[in-house]
């Protein structure tokens, strides 16, 4: 789809920390500028990958801040906004508007289990009416880590009620004809659908989605960026290939503190370890798990020169 | 048990609201106090009951420091502290304490899947560290909500590495096998063990439990208190029959909502129904549903006149 307010490919950073877990907004905003150098064309920073729900309000707010401060372009930026709470959502999401943000990702409120579809569109309407303009709103669909799937019926029914509010969503559901049946339902309403998996940004794009907004893009986002850039041919399909084995890689063992290995082996930065519990630091077994994995993959070196995200 | 902090009958307190859905402290001053002189010894304020995870951390906030502030006691208040981020969570059982609360209940991280146990430890292990003395520290076991269950082996492993810290348990698994295991691997330590259902009161409190912190306590608190303060013999046997009766009849529908409708018909006072989305009022034949069964449990008229909550 043309257009696409962050069309294209979106990594799902990292959130660097320091020793005292405490983000390290500086280390972030060099591996920022890092991705949109080599393949990204956005970043969804303060996802799942990001441990965003690891984080409290007001330092939300001050990562934001720094990334923008440091000098990472807010436009490019797509800050997760979507709380427990219908008060921290309302909150950070005009603050990422506020913050020049074009666009936010809106988990559902993921505390009470098994909401209904009223119930879902009633908390989604007023976030709508208490943000206001001048933000698109994207819907995040995860439900394996939400454990709150996003209808598509309950889609439709957002965007009859508040055209244009809602621009798009992230589809993490791990099924392509979810994604599928979004692109063909709503992208002819101008609505932007992102894949959250690797494996399928080639025939997303190829159906009128807008890109992927995914954690392996941490690293992989090089071939990300040939494949939306080339869309087909040999070139574009052995880059969609080595997407499909990053992934798999990626995903051999837990993602997030995974991604945050190989980061660390491919700068030489033992700090990209640091990660917040209930998250743990991977196992010594599994940190040579993922590095083989990714190695049998082809992947490493990785294609462009990964550099120590550090001021 | 004897000398629990909490010992007794709490109510897992509702949160009035406003039209606009923000929290309306004064009448949830006047709730609390009836509950205070209707069979309650403290109030699980802003638990899932509570909606807590609804509203936002200055809302949390603001809730309490209302509460207090019209002279409901904060010694009798276990406040909800337990967020999805460490920062949020040691932020407002901090300021629990400062405020004069004995003790906060802390569910777990609750947006990430399946963490490890060694994932949770380390969570609760930096809750402790950061917190500090001050406040006890309560356990929220809910897996159904909160898809996050705290094994005895978890807590077993606090209990010996923060000696003093984590000084109970608010159980809502719905399993009495549990709670009991609970009481008999650590009540004998000073641990106390809430029944989060009103169906065990009796038993649990037999064995060496706390008391309980229900939902349905919102209402039926004054056979909660009979209970407590009879223990065994008829009129105890009968208090626990209609507690185990209007636990069934509050979950014949949406326990929140439900509970909300029959305060709002035992008061006159119809803003007892509004609630936050994505939880949605009772409809017309739920509503109907849910009275007819405190009526069928021989529980209408209420036992207590219960007033409007309002100043």
């Amino acid at each position: 789809m043309k257009d696409a307010l962050y069309g294209g490919v979106n990594a799902a950073a990292l959130t660097p920390m320091n020793a005292d877990l405490s983000p390290d907004t500086g280390r972030m905003a060099a591996h920022a500028s890092w991705l949109l150098a080599n393949g990204c064309n956005g970043l969804g920073v303060l996802g799942t990958t990001g441990e965003a729900n690891s984080f409290g309000l007001r330092e939300r707010v001050a990562i934001l801040e720094g990334l923008v401060a440091r000098g990472v372009p807010a436009a490019r930026l797509m800050p997760g906004t979507g709380c427990a709470s219908l008060a921290d959502t309302v909150e950070l999401t005009r603050h990422a508007r506020d913050a020049g943000c074009r666009g936010a990702l809106l988990l559902p409120p993921f505390y009470y289990k098994a909401p209904s579809d009223d119930g879902l569109f009633a908390y989604f309407a007023k976030v709508a009416e208490r943000v206001g303009d001048g933000i698109a709103l994207y819907l995040y669909n995860f439900p394996q880590q939400s454990a709150v799937p996003l209808s598509l019926d309950l889609i439709g029914r957002l965007l009859d009620a508040f055209p244009g509010a809602f621009k798009g969503v992230k589809d993490s559901s791990g099924s392509y004809d979810n994604m599928a049946a979004m692109v063909k339902r709503f992208a002819p309403r101008g609505f932007e659908v992102y894949s959250g998996s690797d494996e399928f940004v080639q025939k997303i794009l190829a159906i009128g989605g807008a890109g992927c907004i995914t954690a392996a893009s941490n690293a992989n986002s090089h071939w990300g960026g040939v494949v939306y850039a080339k869309r087909t041919g040999a070139e574009a399909d052995a880059a969609q290939e080595m997407l499909t084995r990053t992934r798999r890689a990626a995903t051999a063992v837990p993602l997030i503190p995974g991604l945050r290995e190989v980061i660390a082996r491919a700068t030489g930065d033992a700090a990209w370890r640091t990660i917040r519990p209930p998250h743990l630091p991977l196992s010594a077994e599994q940190a040579e798990a993922v590095w083989a994995a990714w190695s049998a993959a082809g992947a490493l070196p990785l294609p462009n020169t990964m550099k120590p995200g550090a001021e």
